[in-house]
């Protein structure tokens, strides 16, 4: 391969990172619903979610103004140990594919949390230090977010609770080892230490547990304990926010060479990736100054946007949380025992849903075994194993590059790599051992979980 | 923090990047002792060389006269996948040590194998393809090598044997599966496939293996089968001819700021990150041009320059391999069970045993609970999670920036991070349940391995 005049890796200089987060509610004609009350159904207001969540955050949280914030210093020097990430032209891939099409990916996974989430669980360190609290409570699943808010607390000094779901604490004990090293204290949920806990082990006794449980086990904890808050690494408009960096980056580093993409593809658990990589470029499309194709993929076994109902919804099994408008599957849904990576949430960022519903971003699926046959040839070609989650994105932008390969057009195609996959080799012994089943739940399963959604409008 | 003249990360531009390594045996006045044959104590000729390796990376194990060999345009093409590696400023570990030190770390742990292993990895495959091999074999210990080496063949079509130390291969069950990933076969050695393996077995029944043994096994499958060479990932010359890449980057970083750093430090295992980062550095000093300390870090339970003797030995516990004059321990020395990380060769690289003996460089040991303790006090501030390899190089680079705190000094510190430690996570756990010792061998121990040296000189 000849010198290229576009690099293999587009990297900022520090002095062009962002220095501010862009706010994409700001450019939405319909802006996304209110949390409300789980009591009185009525909006949140910012006393309300100020007893849960740090206040700097609350205010975040409800601003459907301002189109920028300022991202302090504080955490842009946080930012410059990892940030700016490489913006990655897939030569490789795309010479293997043999497509004309022109593939990026934004390649989140160089920090030892392996993921973006760092980029919000920073944000969230500083701002309940700012405020003078003694410490945070959260819970994790696969265990990314909670590595990155250890990371985030040890930084400034924060004591750090994690409740991670029992069965990713029992199978994951590296991962529960790294936040050992950044001086968490990791709780498997449900725990018998809060009153939600017991209660659901009373009624599901030897219950692996889900990420809805370890979330109201968390809230429970913050909202008792003086000087804590609970925090949230998905899902939450604050969270999409601070995940703006990731598009912001990406745009600057394409504008450095003129490059506009056609397509740009997400995974979608929560929404904290896709709608990071995506806000400046919808924001183009809402002020109508530019077109994008956004693809959102999902694992077709836990299908919020493709298969859910757009409805109020508890973010959490104890229905602690205040209520959230969104694609949901139901707050009970959990996906199938077999499904080996993250997006396991039942509902989909409010953002995002709206934005959805309004048909400014499409959605599709992946099953779990074309999902790791398209990392395992990822991997093979540019060399990094990515994590479960972030292959539904290179499945489907394989797909995109393939169909650019039948029509002969050179679409320039980006996608979010968001982490690497070191501690998911459990899943891939699964993949290569032959099994890993495609399992997706029935319309029926469907409806029965739909059929517990409040009704609320 | 103030915004910072130097960036917490230097990046050197793709065009930037090295177009040759550099041969630090052009410069040596007083070469590395050569090879021997083992059945006859001659000098290896080229033709002997050539039934073990490739006959380009014979040339480059031979060649004491080039002072630059170009790096084919196929393997720059592969680093640009994972390079430039960024030069860290350590802003937060020295704000954290309140040290006047400026402290500076290169990051070759940027890529899945985790480490700077594959810069040769990449390099030999490159070869060996281009010769038109059908594959390589290779041992591996703690498994970095190996990942290197098998994301490096899958890069090019080639098959990859890779012989696991067995207690590796059952402990870090992890590491064999992201080979597999890359479609490397992994056996646990010693095995029943291999004359020596079955040897071994027999002698030592219920043996858990040793890297000389693995080595002696990958030897003779690639000897004893057509279109097969055998590659080494560390402690020969054409290793640290690849590795030379790191030092060359670390200087250009340097240069760009007008920086001349005052010591440099690396952990030394076979002494290919070490003979590397220094390669340069160590050409200017050799030359007259400027001065700089050179701190070599061995682990106190496998000290072989600081405990070790300057003599001919045997590469491998069988005794397959060439003799090379370096630092040893003994070939059949292993080093105590509950030494955690690698570093655990009996040798050390014969040009950077050679530049030891001169004066050139200076040695010193760590025991294995500092190293962890430094690891953790770096993961808190500056994020990266370290191998314990590269912890020793932390651990030596505080102790410096603690001196200058101390006197006041405004040293420039520069050391190797070689790498990452997500698959290290059982000694973190081991060190955190404080189940870690500090075994340490005695002289009389010592003594005893080295009483087996081959008399040659």
């Amino acid at each position: 391969m000849a010198e290229n005049k576009i690099p293999y890796k587009i990297y900022l200089e520090e002095n062009e990172m962002p220095k501010k987060w862009y706010n994409v509610r700001a450019d939405m004609k319909n802006k996304p619903a209110p949390l409300l009350n789980p009591g009185t159904h009525q909006p949140m207001t910012a006393e309300e979610l100020g007893g849960v969540f740090c206040e700097e955050l609350v205010a975040q949280e409800l601003d459907n103004d301002n189109q920028y914030i300022d991202i302090p210093q504080e955490i842009r020097d946080f930012y410059k140990m990892y940030r700016p990430s490489p913006l990655v032209r897939a030569y490789c891939l795309e010479e293997k594919l043999g497509t004309p099409a022109k593939i990026y990916y934004k390649f989140e996974g160089n920090n030892t949390s392996g993921s973006h989430k760092l980029n919000s669980a920073i944000a969230q360190a500083y701002y309940a230090k700012k405020q003078g609290l003694k410490g945070v409570t959260t819970e994790t699943g696969a265990g990314q977010w909670g590595t990155a808010l250890s990371m985030a607390c040890s930084y400034f000094n924060l004591d750090c609770k994690v409740f991670m779901v029992k069965c990713s604490y029992e199978q994951k004990p590296f991962r529960r080892e790294v936040m050992r090293v950044y001086g968490a204290s990791v709780t498997p949920s449900p725990s018998m230490t809060t009153d939600i806990g017991k209660k659901i082990n009373a009624e599901h006794p030897g219950t692996t547990g889900s990420l809805g449980c370890a979330i109201s086990e968390a809230v429970e904890v913050a909202v008792k304990n003086p000087g804590y808050r609970y925090v949230l690494g998905s899902v939450l408009n604050q969270v999409l926010l601070h995940q703006s960096v990731i598009g912001l980056e990406t745009k600057a580093a394409l504008d450095k060479y003129g490059i506009k993409p056609d397509i740009i593809i997400g995974c979608a658990g929560g929404g904290s990736n896709l709608g990071g990589l995506i806000a400046p470029f919808m924001g183009e499309k809402l002020r109508g100054e530019a077109d994008y194709r956004f693809i959102a993929v999902e694992p077709a076994s836990c299908p919020s946007f493709t298969r859910g109902k757009f409805a109020y919804d508890f973010a959490d099994t104890g229905m602690v949380c205040p209520l959230a408008k969104m694609y949901t599957l139901g707050s009970d849904f959990i996906p199938s025992a077999n499904h080996a990576g993250g997006l396991r949430y039942h509902g989909m960022s409010p953002v995002l849903s709206q934005l959805y519903d309004d048909g400014l971003i499409e959605a599709t699926t992946a099953k779990q075994t074309e999902v790791f046959e398209a990392a395992e040839q990822f991997a093979r070609v540019e060399g990094i194993l990515p994590a479960p989650e972030s292959s539904h994105a290179i499945k489907v932008a394989i797909d995109e590059a393939l169909k650019c390969k039948e029509t002969g057009e050179e679409k320039t195609i980006v996608f979010g790599l968001t982490g690497t996959g070191y501690f998911d080799m459990v899943a891939y012994e699964k993949f290569h051992d032959g099994k890993m089943d495609d399992y997706i739940p029935t319309d029926e399963e469907l409806a029965q979980y739909a059929a517990k959604l409040p009704n609320i409008d």
